[in-house]
């Protein structure tokens, strides 16, 4: 089905085309580009609801600014698809976040636009801040914004940023999206705070006052400021010293105004660019603006899939069996179950109550679970703050988002071997996504910080079973575990819970020739691949390695005293990853076998769908099959004196 | 020399000890405290200005305070030595940060009165917040405290604590230390804010006359705390909505006063005592308050060594001939030279102006290098927004301090390929400071990344080159240079700039039987035990790898062709480490050596010397030799048929 965007949107193929057109005209481009957004997204899926809040404020941005001379950052880049079809993608949007094509965030490689690739929160400040400072160093007059929520406005780095850029004299405009959401609706007090000054009718009278005289003088840019300064003075002494948090942190604050009118938007937004200095613009929208639907369901409609646009019915799979579950869900109800039995666990996430599943435990036992906000830094500590007073905390993080929290885990967790029990969600491939959200690290990463327990389900019970053996009183270190986006593989999940020896891994077969040993749910390939081999009279034998710390020695005796061909697979990052925990036993207790590691190469993965980057990386089930085969191929019949050693 | 403590701090075994002296003897307490810290670290070293700096607040919230029951954590831990001397260990103190001694830092497996290890900043808040919540959900009355530098105050892990402590209604106070210095002066908007309300006068009249209502109130607590809500809430409302930084985040703010003030403050924290729910207690104090040099330079009275407490004379290595440089300082002058030549180069660094030795271009070119306060997320990002505008940007953090950004150098350099320079100081183990300082993970935690370039200087020379190198057009990746505390071994170091081929290392001597593979500074070490196995008949081959990554796949070739014992030399964990590079290479490419991986072990690494602790994880000289002996002791003829495999 051919899109077609609409009339004038047509006719925008970059920044210098929407410039062209006058102010009256920007509410039909408004119109059009949500319509588009809209009509796109229903049928190829991607973020939603982001997108459309912000409708207004892009085309905006780029009918003020001289982009990308100016240069605009966004933060997350959820919100930027209103960007990429105004600046040379619009005909490209269909294939947003498939394999090949668009990604699903602004991207340095892929447009002159894309200021700053993002993906993670919280970074726009700083990276706008770095060239904001890099054109006052140069004598450039151009331009730095960046566009960042009220969510991602509580991560501390936010803050960190916000805290030098009060004083780097750089002329950086911020640009607070206040819609009181991040995919969960947004916590904390800074959000209360935010919600306080949109409300305050006092304190937005006195601003509206000043914002008015300024709006209105007709006269020359250098006159407008000085009075602009002797005005804000003014101001500042009549309502209080320091009395906006931005303030206090020597920001100039402009705000609250409606994020929805583009006029208002405008004239705005051409006052403030000539305004020097570091400033903060507070905007008001809704997210999911220009469609009902997901006014009314922020969170459903944050990125809903493929779903019917007139009718708001979201396509799902059609279902004839019962089908495994996803891997977060596992997480979500088990944690609730063990829960009810252990009355010391806790649950945090850094706002991802729905993307973790915590949300179910946070309904049903509300003193004991939390959503502490983007805030993945002080997820970690607090539960290390709560760890030492005996209870029993599954912190649950994404794994890329883990890398936010990385010195926690190791100085405040780690060091001090507190307890607390990492659910790495999304560890592995993720998919649509792309480089920016894949969880690749996290085995090299937290492989080499001394106590930590790191482990992989397999599949649902085995998840079950690590997260029951992690709460556990014997269990006295940090005990990662990490599992992938998506479903796992057994529609009866809810068995019954086990504890498994820590630092154990399963044999699953015997075999011949090759040992194939597989970390977590890529075993399910490892497994696929077998039925396959075997039909070519090909036998390898299989290992479930379940842990990559402590490494399970006894099994890995065992798989190099019978197999001098050994394979390993993970769902990570090859260069330090288990299968180099493997190398490392190997080389320490002298054997000689010949390895191979698969699992995610040394380079970018680009984003597509789950399927066609295992593909690509060669460690789905028939990757696997054919490094077996390769291995077999040459079928030398090892015996004593067939290895020179060299020397 | 017997260094006696005071005649009530002899008394003072523990803070019950404490408790039984009158408020008035606590005068006397501080000042015989702050006489005993000056006494025990002018003889025995370590931190000094910011331990005199809250000898009062020390004495007070162990007087008011029901500890350990209560529980207080002290930000970073520089200023825990009255803690440590209050709380049993007044007579061990002098083995302070000596091995096998105390821990310059609080630590948990030291003494229930230290709650949670500290080291790095901004971890307090979180960590008494958790501790908090766990005391409310338990229904226990115990109470926290965390005590934080308006340095720390200024991460962005402070400020997410604060954000989820405003609304998390648990009974913590925040104690924030205003001293306006981090090692170096403090910096950033913030610190701006504080001096301002600190100096405000109408508005800490308000605050005043609030305060001195609350504190004379004769009557039951129950009252003087609705009272206190009340005359709150009618002052916000005189001064303006949420007036104060503090207030916007919803914390209960109280102050400034005088944290040498021992009467105040007690009277301060027991009516804070009874006030519930997130609280905030702004005291201001002299870093090295009472030791009139320190009062005067901070900086240097950080740490200064061993010095004459009467002259103030600190005192220095005799030196006879010309030393080797600092590393620290290399970088430091080295990075001047190049930005005379080269105008895009910048120096960023977080708080470390001194310690990076960075403060000499912040001197000699102000628009070009930046101290960012504790802010190690920002240093990085603001890094990379710099580097998108062309600017070649040396990023300089501890290794340790490193992790506090890795999600950064990952999302926002790496991925992009930003040629950012990141020059990590005192990577390896950095002797007194002990476990939470030790760069022992930066080799594994970036060796995962794609598109890293991670090197290592042998020695002053290579550091000037890598950094040369580094700054060239002709690089274009994120380059790591890693260098550890202290001195390198060149008193000439001065030399012309050469580039150095990226990804190539050297070899320095050929040899027999065994090759060592060192990777920076220890390559030394490895030089020093071959003059010592020469005199045995031993001859070992070295080379210098450089870089881990790209690894020097030539010179590996050469290695494992001609040598079948192989050992590789690191001053970082050997997990996932230069080694494990090393090993993944060699099962690559199919070569079976046997290959002995030195370097920091899987476990904690306590504090100590630099030598005691090379020695301890036997990588120094002696341990290197022995590595080798060990390996040729067996001295088997390798040849054809040796080595038997099994499968």
């Amino acid at each position: 089905m051919e899109i077609s965007p609409g009339i004038l949107l047509q006719s925008i193929n970059n920044p210098d085309d929407l410039k062209k057109l006058s102010r009256e005209q920007l509410h039909q481009v408004c119109d059009e580009l949500r319509q588009y957004i809209i009509d796109v997204v229903s049928v190829h899926g991607g973020h939603f609801a982001a997108s459309l809040g912000v409708v207004e404020l892009s085309v905006a941005l780029h009918y003020v600014y001289n982009t990308p001379y100016d240069q605009l950052v966004w933060d997350v880049g959820h919100q930027a698809y209103g960007h990429k079809i105004l600046t040379g993608r619009r005909d490209n949007f269909p294939s947003n976040r498939k394999y090949n094509g668009l990604s699903g965030f602004p991207k340095r490689s892929e447009s002159n636009y894309d200021t700053f690739g993002v993906g993670h929160s919280s970074t726009s400040i700083s990276a706008a801040l770095g060239m904001a400072m890099a054109a006052k160093y140069k004598g450039e007059d151009r331009k730095s914004v960046a566009v960042i929520g009220d969510g991602s406005m509580t991560a501390g780095m936010a803050f960190e940023a916000m805290n030098h850029a009060g004083v780097a004299d750089s002329d950086v405009l911020i640009i607070l999206n206040d819609n009181c959401m991040s995919i969960d609706p947004n916590v904390g007090a800074l959000k209360e705070y935010l919600t306080d000054i949109s409300t305050s009718p006092t304190y937005n009278k006195v601003r509206d006052e000043v914002w008015n005289i300024l709006g209105k003088l007709p006269i020359g840019k250098k006159f407008s400021r000085d009075m602009a300064s002797k005005l804000e003075a003014g101001m500042k002494g009549m309502v209080s010293k320091s009395s906006n948090l931005f303030e206090a942190l020597k920001l100039r604050y402009f705000g609250p105004i409606d994020g929805h009118n583009i006029t208002k938007l405008v004239d705005t937004l051409k006052d403030l660019k000539d305004i020097p200095g570091p400033k903060l613009l507070h905007i008001v929208t809704v997210k999911g603006k220009g469609y009902a639907l997901a006014e009314k369901d922020q969170t459903k409609w944050h990125a809903p899939g493929l779903f019917d646009k007139v009718t708001g019915e979201i396509f799902r799979k059609k279902i004839d069996s019962p089908q495994p579950p996803k891997y977060q869900d596992v997480f979500g109800h088990t944690i609730i179950e063990l829960a009810e039995k252990n009355n010391l666990i806790m649950g945090v996430t850094p706002a991802m109550p729905s993307g973790s599943s915590l949300k179910f435990m946070m309904e049903k036992m509300p003193d004991r679970a939390f959503d502490v906000g983007i805030c993945e830094q002080h997820a970690v500590t607090v539960s290390a703050g709560l760890a030492t007073q005996g209870m029993r905390v599954f912190c649950n993080i994404y794994s890329s988002f883990m890398q936010r929290a990385f010195d926690q885990a190791v100085h405040d967790v780690a060091i001090q071997k507190l307890p607390v029990i990492f659910c790495l969600d999304r560890a592995g491939l993720v998919g649509e996504d792309g480089p920016t959200h894949h969880g690749c690290y996290d085995i090299p990463y937290f492989r080499c910080i001394p106590h930590m327990v790191i482990s992989a389900p397999m599949n649902e019970q085995e998840l079950r079973n690590l997260m029951y053996t992690a709460q556990l009183d014997s269990n006295t270190s940090p005990f990662v575990i990490r599992y992938p986006r998506g479903e796992g593989v057994m529609p009866e999940w809810k068995t019954t819970f086990e504890a498994i020896e820590i630092g154990k891994g399963r044999k699953l077969k015997d075999g011949k020739e090759v040992a194939i040993l597989s970390f977590g749910h890529p075993g399910n390939f490892a497994q696929a691949a077998i039925r396959e081999l075997r039909t070519e009279g090909i036998d390898p034998a299989h290992y479930d390695m379940r842990f990559v710390k402590p490494i399970d020695e006894a099994l890995l005796h065992e798989v190099f005293s019978t197999y001098n061909k050994v394979i390993t697979v993970e769902d990570g990052a090859t260069v330090g990853g288990a299968g180099s925990a493997v190398l490392e036993f190997m080389s320490e207790h002298g054997y000689h076998a010949e390895v191979k590691r698969l699992g995610i190469p040394d380079r970018l993965v680009e984003h597509g769908t789950l399927k066609e980057l295992h593909r690509e990386c060669g460690y789905d089930a028939q990757g696997i099959a054919e490094a077996v085969r390769s291995m077999v191929k040459d079928r030398i019949t090892v015996s004593a004196g067939s290895i020179t050693m060299l020397g």
